[in-house]
């Protein structure tokens, strides 16, 4: 692949990841449906209330999100990795902050682990994953945690350094 | 416009975006100003002490922002749009942590809605408007919020799902 | 330096600001200082405990971090200056999330201030600070504030804004 063609190929690849936000946010769910492949294949967890196959049953799937009164899906750094010129893998920081309908901060410090593949549309989603690094106050979705590597032996922790 | 010039134009038109934050949370409103256009019109929210005209009105408007101890301007997702070759315009999101004189956080999640011109100087902000997907803490200043499709009738909450 | 070849070196240059985040969260360390220079000079601040020198004594020196029982850290907008074909500056925010090892939360609002080198392994960092905006609960640890201008004589917080 060209440097060219690979830093188009990157730039639509962040504006499909960037739109699902945007369209979460709004809870505009067709809009969000249609960033998927029609085989998509979606499991923010394994949970089968988090898993959906398909655009029509991710729209469905995903009104569970007015559970929450507000939302907003900020992303950060997004890694991108061709496989061929017609698939990618995306991996993409999210801070997605919610509010129960009471009133209450639920924050997910989260990363989507992505597969999208060029169709006639364009770049869509085609497998959508989810693991998180930590949750906040109210939000306890059965999200799989980051694997993260455990101190060696005899570890200590530095005296001082928070005081 | 070649797919060249609209990489190189997309990165410059975040770095006008990302030298806004910068000049902000430093509190340099002369270069905040200069990221503008001479005619910009700028209007977080309908209040006029929100709004601004030109870039010495800008500078004085800006200036409010000392009533928070310190500030922290964080983007997220870009989107860019060109109407042209030397117009364009951008969406982005902005997680804007605030600390109240006396120690409290206040907290946006925002987004920054802008129209931009390529000018002599390079692209400039003409318009900036602002929506918010919610508020947190201390932050109560009126900016309007992004629209949010109600559920459908009937619609039910997942049970359990949070629990 | 064509524009071609200066957006190819951008993103290759966020991909491992990213990477280090990556690796941080997940505290794989010998990832992590693979992303600096052998000769990288690391000063997180001026406390000892938060300098290091080459890959070996940063590695050692981020264990640090195993005290937190959590972390995730978010990456914002990005700045990137070129001195030369090979030699590069950037300047990026980051929201980096920690818990504690009881469980509470302490948040960065932080910049990371970097030299980056074009290596035989790619760009790599070979110097890195770090300012803050701001901190938030229970993150303590002694990194130097960003410089923030200080009001003009007279200036007067606006009334009722935030009522």
């Amino acid at each position: 692949m060209s440097d060219l063609r690979a830093l188009t190929d990157r730039a639509a690849i962040r504006d499909v990841l960037a739109d699902y936000c945007r369209a979460l946010d709004r809870m505009d769910l067709a809009a969000l449906a249609a960033l998927f492949t029609r085989d998509c294949e979606v499991a923010f967890g394994p949970d089968p209330r988090l898993t959906a196959r398909g655009r029509d049953d991710l729209e469905r799937s995903m009104a569970r999100m007015w559970r929450w009164r507000r939302t907003a899906h900020h992303l950060g750094q997004v890694r991108i990795w061709f496989d061929g010129p017609d698939h990618a893998r995306a991996e993409s920081y999210v801070l997605a902050w919610h509010e129960t309908s009471d009133g209450r901060p639920a924050v997910l410090h989260g990363v989507y682990r992505d597969r999208l593949r060029r169709t006639d549309e364009g770049w869509r989603l085609s497998h959508r994953a989810m693991e998180m690094n930590a949750a906040e106050g109210a939000f306890h979705v059965p999200i799989p945690p980051v694997e993260r590597a455990l101190p060696p032996k005899g570890w200590c922790a530095p005296e001082g350094l928070d005081g």
